[in-house]
């Protein structure tokens, strides 16, 4: 399911046999495994061999044997990825980092932790269960870490702790000239040396295999409270989020749902809730700064009409309020039963949200499927679920041209065509649009600089 | 004052008569402006000539001419930085952006702006006083904006907004090669293309000059709560820190001095104050927040042995509260008048900081010079003010054997040489004992592929 052209395949085979002479059982041919490696949301190019690693050195050892048959190396952690991130263009290696999960040092005082890159989400805050501490990045929970940090990823709770960007102190990263550096080290702040960790975050593993990563951890919030609220209309919820923020409310999340994805909800569960948009939001800390922030908060919706607003500490409760948000993918597919499902994911300035979401929902009127709206609204970032019937074509071909109109409203109104999920395939042609050319020849010139025979994770982001 | 070694500086007077030609009133080889330009923290390395930039235009043209006659082009803010970082090594023209000091853009709701790289801090925060809005980085008042993204400054509230790093959301470059880039959009957050932005907060301008820097703002807290307390000891004091971090109380600064800087402050303001280490913290937000957390705190630092809590929100009793912290500088100089002032700036796990200080201690008992302490504690962060006798070639000796160890000690302890200074020519010897000799390279790599011809700011950093 893609627009995309694919240039022809090379000849990889010398170089697959240098790898199962190399590696043993621990490197695999087979066509399931190759598949899936090399499937990323729909875009499927098997990878010609899967090499399962355990070690830093294997990777070195990889990457030499890439450099000798001018192979690709794509790194692979869990698969969660979508837009192509992981679809082997060129053929080549998937590096399957998942036996690479350890959790190497965790500093309780210093709310950090060294992981090596394969471990998941769920992985590292089961590890952190006893310690008071978490890790707060809530992409996909099998999302590795690895690849979370590869592709700058986020979720709800980037307005209160940022993105990978922020969470992430240093890197270990195996260069593809087979140098092991180290990045940065364990110090909060540093004002020293070019930061390398940040141009590895978000690289898509085009520059090198990040092997390990140092994160700050969070303490777990004395308490955390829960609100939901309905508005008119999405303007006056982006109102009351523009204004809630302007107060200086630290919220810890805030996200947004649409009439439509509401609709789904209460089908799927029955919830009772109007059918109009919400908001859900999250406050932790002291109760006494919880109820205080709340209560603001509650001020300032009712002001834009907002109506309907609870709000709850007892967990079940939470639970409860935060339903409609947690089941808003497994409700629009049973509206919609055996949809092909793509996400779209621009991010605009939140001044230009109401408006961005607009018209997007009056796009969303010339197609023939349906495209219920979530969104992480206090960056401006949000989803189309594009629910598509798998056998039509026209369905797919007008997703296509959506997406194209969605991302050149965002970058037409100074956002991005990825807040979370990064660009793969899918999206590097809008790489010089939303950069501009000269931008994008300096991510060339630091690509050919890093890797310059092209074997890392060759033809993303750019082309 | 420096213990480096300099080569041989080129002949630019071709460079330097082009400049004439090209920029006539704009350009001066007046040996004051030229002096001034090349002084940075005592070490002196005049400029051939200072160009007073108006235009992102101009910029390019006076790259054209840098790399024509091989000549180097040091970009210039204001002045405030340490550490020879605008020190003309190799001769060349310091490229002074004082006039570019436009905010171009602000944005209310979004709460960020884009400005021209010359407005210093204080002149953007008088520009946004009517707004609700403040820019939160205090670095030096007088510093520059781009001064302070090339160098990733921070300051007191660090540990609440983060550095430069966290607030610069996008940058205008201008590249050796005289494109000028955009490296980033509006969006709170992307995980599109590669993160360039980064790559130039933090190069010292080696990589390009900053031209524009689009950065975040916050809201003015509501309320604001100061609060002091006494501990008997530096271990104390940090235990409390820590204890309080992983409570996960929100503190909006939280500051140390030692018992060495209280006695210099007591000394300068008659302020009575024990002569014991402090603790000297603000809370934001809203009021109930505040003195909630404020009593979490009191809590914790009577537990590790704290006294003399007091807290205050009126401002003129928080600016009391304040006084020793924002008159150290000053206490120091009254206490050993004339001295030659030299100010570390090592950062360590904040685990390691009770450690790290108690040896810094015991390494002042071997030298001469007084050495009083203040630092950003809930970053690890802390600076020595070495008060030397400027006429003395043996305290200035101890001092750069001192400071070596410091930067030994922090480093062994999983530190960094500069929490917010920058590393400028001082410190890059330390470049390969922090980062490792395959990182530096890696660095090399990237300097190498952004300004083949080693005009940007060359010597810098990293050798």
């Amino acid at each position: 399911m893609t627009d995309l052209s694919f240039p022809p395949r090379p000849d990889h085979s010398a170089g697959v046999a240098a790898f199962a002479t190399a590696f043993g059982d621990r490197f695999t041919t087979s066509a399931s495994v190759c598949g899936l490696h090399g499937n990323s949301s729909g875009i499927r190019l098997p990878t010609d061999g899967v090499l399962y690693a355990s070690t830093t050195q294997e990777i070195v050892e990889a990457l030499r044997l890439c450099r000798d048959h001018g192979m690709p190396l794509i790194p692979w952690g869990a698969g969660t990825s979508v837009d192509g991130n992981t679809a082997a263009l060129l053929g080549g290696i998937s590096l399957d980092l998942s036996r690479m999960d350890a959790v190497l040092r965790l500093s309780a005082e210093d709310q950090d932790c060294t992981v090596q890159a394969g471990i998941t989400r769920d992985g590292l805050n089961s590890y952190l269960r006893d310690t008071g501490l978490f890790f707060p990045i809530d992409a996909c929970p099998h999302a590795s870490i690895g690849g979370m940090a590869s592709l700058r990823a986020s979720g709800t709770t980037a307005i209160r702790y940022g993105t990978m960007r922020e969470q992430v102190l240093g890197l270990t990263v195996v260069l593809a000239n087979g140098e092991v550096i180290r990045t940065g080290g364990r110090a909060r702040k540093s004002a020293a040396g070019y930061d390398l960790t940040h141009l590895f975050v978000g690289a898509a593993g085009t520059l090198g295999v990040i092997t390990e990563v140092t994160l700050r951890l969070q303490g777990i919030p004395e308490t955390i409270m829960a609100a939901t609220c309905a508005f008119p209309d999405l303007e006056a919820a982006m109102n009351t989020v523009i204004a809630t923020i302007q107060l200086g409310v630290p919220i810890a999340k805030i996200e947004i749902m649409d009439a439509l994805q509401i609709e789904y909800c209460n089908g799927y569960m029955n919830l009772g809730l109007p059918n109009l948009p919400h908001l859900f939001i999250e406050f932790d800390g002291v109760p006494e700064a919880n109820r205080a922030h709340a209560d603001l908060m509650e001020g300032v919706a009712r002001d834009f009409g907002g109506q309907g607003f609870v709000f709850a500490t007892d967990r079940g409760e939470r639970e409860q309020i935060w339903t409609a948000r947690h089941n808003n993918g497994a409700s629009s597919l049973h509206a919609r039963p055996g949809s092909l499902v793509l996400a779209t994911d621009v991010t605009v300035p939140i001044s230009r949200l109401a408006e961005c979401l607009s018209e997007t929902h009056a796009d969303l009127e010339k197609v023939d499927f349906p495209g219920p709206i979530s969104g992480h609204v206090g960056d401006g970032n949000f989803h189309v679920l594009l629910l598509l019937d798998p056998k039509s074509d026209r369905e797919q071909e007008q997703a296509h041209r959506f997406m194209d109109r969605l991302i050149e409203r965002a970058i037409r109104m100074d956002g991005t065509c990825s807040g979370e999920h990064g660009m793969g395939l899918a999206k590097k042609k809008w790489a010089p649009v939303e950069f501009g050319e000269g931008a994008v020849e300096a991510m060339r010139t630091v690509k050919r600089a890093f890797d310059p025979l092209n074997i890392l994770n060759p033809g993303k982001i750019f082309d």
